[in-house]
């Protein structure tokens, strides 16, 4: 008897089906196209740009929309000439005499992703650098642009304001999920936010202490309970450009003891850290600052006792925070630029190694800032095994966490000339989530807790509430 | 002077965004498996079915939660047995002594692309099979299961309540893509669908012109006008399958007369079709069917003249409706199954080349019914270029209709034994859709219209109409 066996691998391919086009990063921060198939060039000398479209086929016409010529893609993007793919060699030696291509070939620090450098027929008459253009990019995109900031503080509000609906609607018995389609239906219908910049995390009870929930193993599938705390980390995306927010609260609307000594620590960890934000400030410093808050929370809340110089030297908050403070945000949600060659290099120790950055901020910067606070029971048992770190650790109340979840709390701000501009306005005193959970309203009254809402002057006519 | 460019390219990869993993559908219909990184076996002689696991890193319990074993996951999906992905060749080995290992390979005849083959470390131990499963798989996918006919119906009456939400909410002045929100909201609140089964297409006015309007570079961005019709193409997707379902109707709720009569030959067209429908039936014949109905509507509006039959000879028919009535459905939109090897192949004559299979129907197949009529500038040039073609047009009343746009109607149907049954149920007769578009009641009572509503039990208790 021949044994024979079938195997099917898993991963989308021998299908029909499209998924929907997005454009890559780099290609839309200088060009800003939605379209696919297409090139863009810019001549270093006469600082002209230049779209380079497919030649389309007669079926596009059918299926796909009327063929336009390369002048509309020119006039739409205002770019200074717009030609097809297929001239690229033409174009670039009769009307520019180019000699050397630049192409786009880097490492994303985030993921370690390379970029694909451009390739067009006729590319070995030209000398091709792979070298020079992607570090100055990169360098590039750090910094803001205003009309990338116009463009931020946009998706901002509208991911701000799709949080706040989540609130206002949860209700135990109610699934994860509908939480993640309550903010995609409010950014896409009032914010034409056709995409989340991510896969939204909307995390109930136990799964707060899954950093990344939500994902097709994971998919937000859980009934939320009474007395779930609740982490939704969700952003919309608009133009390509991200909204990257997390809120938390209590599904029922009303904070234990408990919660608000967790929800506290990491509140105080956000502020401190906003509030000392300036030019010149080294992001690693704030990761340790953040740190340094969660600690005292866990001391308040009995699991940690002793004294926290201590605690810091073994980088026990990192077992309780195992993920950086934030990260750069921009077309990319986790943007480019955290370990540029040139700049400080990642700090290979506990607590640290997970920080996105060890830079030193500078204007025009745009970071995210989310401190979280985790019981998550695989650092919980590192601890407890630890003796340099359980002699701290009060192991029976340490315990009685387990299955808690967590709380991480997200903005994204400016870095300005004398500190930051926090795009985001949500909830985030315990009184106030309280109170919009109740029917109260938001924005708040201008004078309230202004040091944590400082843009609700985009709350406009345009708002729904 | 050394000329230079910087070229950078269209497409993401530079970047630490990862999209959503949504597993392939062969993977799927075999194992149901929703987790990554996953594969699966079954042993010919035993039937034994065999999933392997991805053996996680320890950081998996922080960022994406709990780290199971394999006996989890042998019991969430039903498998005989599971094991991690690094011991698939000694399991295959000592547990069932396989000597030939079967693996999926072949060409998807809808998009031509190919099925990525298994492969896995000591793989060279085994005779490897490319050849004898693919064509086995597809055409048992073909025909769907009671399990599998269950969920399709689930995931159509969630598609069919969604395009009804976007009927009732519709007005002019608002954006195409609200009706993609209103859409996605609905299916996933309501219904679990955390994915469309394709780009939703909302066409308004001129756009209902381009079959497959909605993508990047036409992403349903429009302001709907008085006077448009809308054509709308959207289905959920609920545990892989999908509901693929088409709408059309006046913007503002009221038919003018020429919308009548288009509408009318579509639905003409779609029933027609629909009653004709039942096993042995060639489904070419239903695509020459559709468009005779397509051809009587356009004479009685006045833009063609002559006789039907002299028409059909040169297939004027389809450069009004230039694209197959239907197609399979299943775990893939475009479902497996259209020209496999051993069927009728495709016939390459217009009006019949898009046809997306010329089987025989047969029990618990299940396909679209899509027929449509469009005014696509470029399909009624070459109408009116061609004296053969354009000898039955009235050019100055064909030229009236530039703009226009279209109508597609869309159901999902299972063949039965002796006809079909419509898994769709929204409103399809002009007073059904004006009625609801007014505020009306959907469903209507059991007695209206049971030939196009034939599915309205699903419409219980859980209904929130």
């Amino acid at each position: 008897m021949l044994k024979r066996i079938c195997m099917i691998p898993a991963c989308r391919n021998d299908t029909d089906h499209e998924p929907l086009f997005r454009q890559e990063s780099y290609f839309h921060w200088a060009f800003g196209c939605a379209e696919a198939g297409t090139a863009g060039a810019i001549d270093i000398d006469t600082k002209k740009s230049i779209l380079f479209i497919p030649r389309l086929p007669e079926a596009y016409a059918v299926w796909m929309g009327k063929i336009e010529p390369p002048s509309t893609f020119a006039k739409k993007y205002g770019v200074d000439e717009a030609y097809y793919v297929d001239e690229i060699p033409k174009v670039m030696q009769d009307n520019y005499a180019s000699k050397t291509v630049h192409v786009l070939y880097g490492k994303n620090t985030d993921s370690g992703a390379y970029s694909k450098p451009a390739s067009f027929e006729g590319m070995d008459k030209f000398t091709v650098d792979k070298d020079t253009l992607h570090p100055v990019i990169a360098d590039l995109r750090v910094f803001k642009t205003k009309e990338e900031l116009d463009v931020l503080r946009f998706v901002n509000q509208m991911t701000s304001e799709g949080h706040v609906e989540a609130m206002r609607q949860i209700k135990p018995g109610m699934y994860e999920y509908q939480l993640e389609a309550i903010f995609k239906f409010h950014v896409y219908m009032h914010g034409g936010c056709r995409r989340t910049a991510y896969t939204p995390i909307c995390a109930s009870g136990p799964n707060a202490a899954v950093l990344h929930y939500g994902h097709a193993g994971a998919p937000n599938d859980r009934e939320i309970k009474d007395g779930d705390i609740m982490l939704l980390d969700m952003g919309g995306e608009y133009h390509c450009y991200a909204g990257d927010i997390t809120t938390s609260y209590p599904a029922n609307g009303k904070f234990t003891e408990e919660q608000k000594i967790v929800y506290q620590g990491v509140l105080n960890a956000m502020t401190s850290v906003e509030q000392a934000m300036k030019p010149g400030v080294v992001w690693t410093d704030m990761q340790i600052l953040a740190s340094r808050r969660i600690l005292e929370a866990l001391i308040e809340l009995g699991v940690l006792h002793g004294d926290i110089e201590e605690m810091m030297k073994v980088y026990l908050g990192g077992y309780f925070m195992p993920h950086g403070l934030g990260h750069f945000m921009g077309i990319d949600t986790h943007d480019v630029g955290g370990y540029l060659p040139g700049y400080p290099e990642r700090i290979d120790k506990p607590g640290l190694r997970s920080v996105r950055t060890a830079r030193e901020l500078k204007e025009n910067m745009v970071l995210t800032v989310e401190p979280g606070m985790y019981f998550i029971d695989s650092e919980m048992d590192k601890i407890i095994a630890d003796p340099t770190l359980s002699k701290f650790v009060n192991v029976e109340r340490l315990n009685q966490f387990r299955g808690w979840g967590g709380v991480r709390l997200e903005d994204n701000v400016i870095v300005t000339a004398t500190g930051i501009d926090n795009m985001s306005s949500v909830p985030r005193t315990i009184e106030e989530l309280e109170s919009v959970m109740a029917g109260g309203a938001w924005p708040p009254a201008r004078d309230a807790k202004p040091e944590l809402c400082r843009n609700f002057d985009m709350w406009g006519a345009a708002t729904k509430q």
